[in-house]
């Protein structure tokens, strides 16, 4: 099944339905037979409720409104794989990606996949269920253009400048097993199943070309990006996100979000996503008294109203507030006009075994440039909320824009 | 604040304050004023949207519609807690559950709590959320009753003779930090964030009574418990929990589920939980053949038709099922009329180190007495999906009848 780099394909590669049907020899009489095997019912028709298009300008899932959950996966290439595995790759995210968020089964052969011989394409439990605003956004690391092993794909040439590993923050506590990628891929979605079927399905498609590195599922969004969301509230209790920039607001988009000026031609259109897994010390925090808490976000709990006065969407007075508290800080006026486009989750996972809540923020933005995340976190050295959190996870990736209809997403990085 | 035991309290105890605003002497300031320090606005009105009455002949959270989120939790009584403790804790978790179900903060000093000098009683993280058809159901672990340390509550006599934990199962492979405690609470929701706010501000009011051992998050429920609810369908991709039992079949749950016969008085209309963390290997079920999944569950995977013919509803007719399929050996006529009311959640963890999902199903069943779910265990051990499938943690609870208004859960254990 050879085929030009340009062609897009109209199914996946006999290696992404390989990846479907791992390890069974049915799986290789499938892949030799095409795409073609569609028996019967399936995920009923094209679901339009709450779709999104997947291909366009921009990828989705950075102005879309956000969504209630969050699966946000990171992975790395295999050992050895070539340029041609990687394009390939992209190509078959693509494809299945453009027919997830359409409420679709990851492949053309349904349900069902090859017949009662071979594994299912699709692993089946998002079957019946509607596509629940499924954005799917794709990242390229500092790592995939070079690594140890060098220039892997051909493209260290074509890295943005801007694309580098994030410096040492002071209170990072960072854990290498939740942090990187070579690749990323932001799942956002109103059903969770929903969002972990993606993420299931994109990493079988990838088998014997790149691994699923880390994952973290979130819930219940710190940001909002259209003026009709109410702003969510984190783990501290706190509104979050207040002044976040809006998907309408496209001076605002032009300005801090959408690469272009000094980057490479193939990222014109895109942006840069910072990722952070903070982990709150939640016990601590509730041990605090109201006054104390408010100081240091420079708000009040109930209204999100900043405590220089007025009401929640007031601007902030920064000398009206502790030159220390989060929202002086992070304020652009502080930060030579800084602003990030934040669309992070909340994230629980359990407990440890002293009882106390394995909780935090899945912080993610987006900007033009990662050196604003960089001026920003750098403030936050000296923010009263340091004393509660920490960060455990990190990863920068560049995303690149969105693929043109029948092409496949960072197609003009190989051009 | 004496109080006796028969009285139910209008509020929170000195304790239950101290919990809250646990480690600031402002607390104790706190609570030596009593629950009266409501200030200003507070999470809005009671919101009826989504309330389920807490307090009834049963408790919520067993016939109730099965909601999309579950935030479970086993608890420790602390060393040397005494009869009171417990009986205060249980007070306490009462008073709370009766608000935070009508989507209340956990105290009736609101969103602020003590003012400014105190820490907030209510963490804050659900404010402006609606109640979230939020149910809480409480139980009582076998150990609460006689442990190492002997009859601490002076309860020992009382203990249901059913009660006891559940025998070592083929396939087991149990977490100690993943099974048993004292006591559990089942927090289900359609809201992640308000199911997480329950369980972690019941954690706070515990304090020095009673210590978080493990807790669980699920979302995607895996079962149904009213004929309007679409069968879910768990990580294996196939629906589940199509033969449930149902809220509206009284004679079902009265024949299966209430607590009566043979049970000490205070457990009348009550009911048993067993629950089961059900690692699922993801990766090795999705290379398994469609033919062989649906051979190994009985049923077909799009429709949920069981394979002996019909639709999803029809009852299989068993001598047409492999003699080891799921749905034939779980079947009442496979198990002496053995039925129980399913209620779990599918969960995803992340992923390990291999880049395999950490994922499976929380199983719990409510049946009126352990055995049911003994005999259906023991049948499982010829399963074939029993290759595709470890448990991994595991807990029974006596689970009272509900709470008569101003009473508290468990009190005729007491009586």
């Amino acid at each position: 099944m050879p085929h030009d780099d340009d062609q897009p394909r109209a199914g996946l590669s006999r290696r992404g339905l390989l990846g479907l049907a791992a390890g069974g020899g049915a799986a290789l009489a499938l892949a030799g037979g095409g795409v073609g095997f569609a028996l019967g019912a399936s995920r009923t028709e094209p679901d339009a409720q709450g779709a999104h298009a997947f291909f366009g300008a921009h990828q989705a899932g950075i102005t879309t409104e956000v969504q209630e959950h969050l699966h946000f996966a990171a992975f790395d290439m295999m050992p050895r794989s070539d340029r041609r595995d990687l394009i390939e790759l992209l190509e078959d995210w693509s494809y299945a990606a453009s027919r997830l968020t359409q409420g679709l089964e990851v492949s053309a052969s349904g349900a069902v996949g090859g017949g009662p011989d071979a594994p299912p394409d699709d692993t089946g439990e998002a079957l019946g269920l509607h596509a629940a605003n499924l954005t799917i956004t794709f990242g390229f690391g500092p790592s995939l253009f070079l690594n140890e092993d060098g220039d892997r794909y051909g493209i260290a040439d074509r890295r943005p400048a801007k694309l580098e590993r994030l410096p040492a923050f002071l209170g990072d506590d960072l854990d290498p097993a939740q942090s990187d990628g070579d690749l990323c891929i932001q799942v956002c979605a109103d059903d969770p199943q929903v969002a972990v079927h993606t993420i299931r399905n994109l990493s079988r498609i990838a088998f014997g070309r790149a691994k699923l590195r880390w994952s973290q599922l979130g819930f219940g969004k710190t940001s909002r990006t259209s003026a009709q969301q109410q702003t969510p509230r984190n783990l501290f209790g706190f509104k979050d996100g207040t002044a976040n920039i809006l998907a309408d607001d496209q001076d605002a988009l032009a300005s801090h979000v959408w690469a272009g000026d000094g980057d490479p031609g193939w990222m014109a259109g895109g942006s840069y996503l910072v990722a952070r897994k903070i982990a709150m010390l939640i016990e601590t925090w509730d041990r605090v008294r109201l006054g104390e808490q408010e100081r240091i976000f420079g708000r009040d709990k109930v209204e999100g109203a900043p405590l220089s006065g007025g009401t929640e969407m007031t601007p902030p007075k920064l000398s009206g507030l502790d030159p220390h508290s989060h929202v002086r800080l992070a304020h652009p006026d502080a930060n030579g006009g800084a602003r990030i486009l934040r669309r992070g989750f909340n994230y629980v996972g359990g407990n440890n075994a002293l009882g106390r809540l394995d909780a935090g923020l899945f912080f993610l933005s987006y900007q033009r440039d990662p050196a604003q995340f960089i001026t920003l976190q750098k403030r936050m050295s000296t923010d009263l909320l340091i004393e509660y959190i920490r960060h455990v996870g990190s990863g920068v990736w560049a995303v690149p824009p969105g693929a043109t209809s029948g092409s496949y997403v960072g197609a003009a990085l190989f051009a």
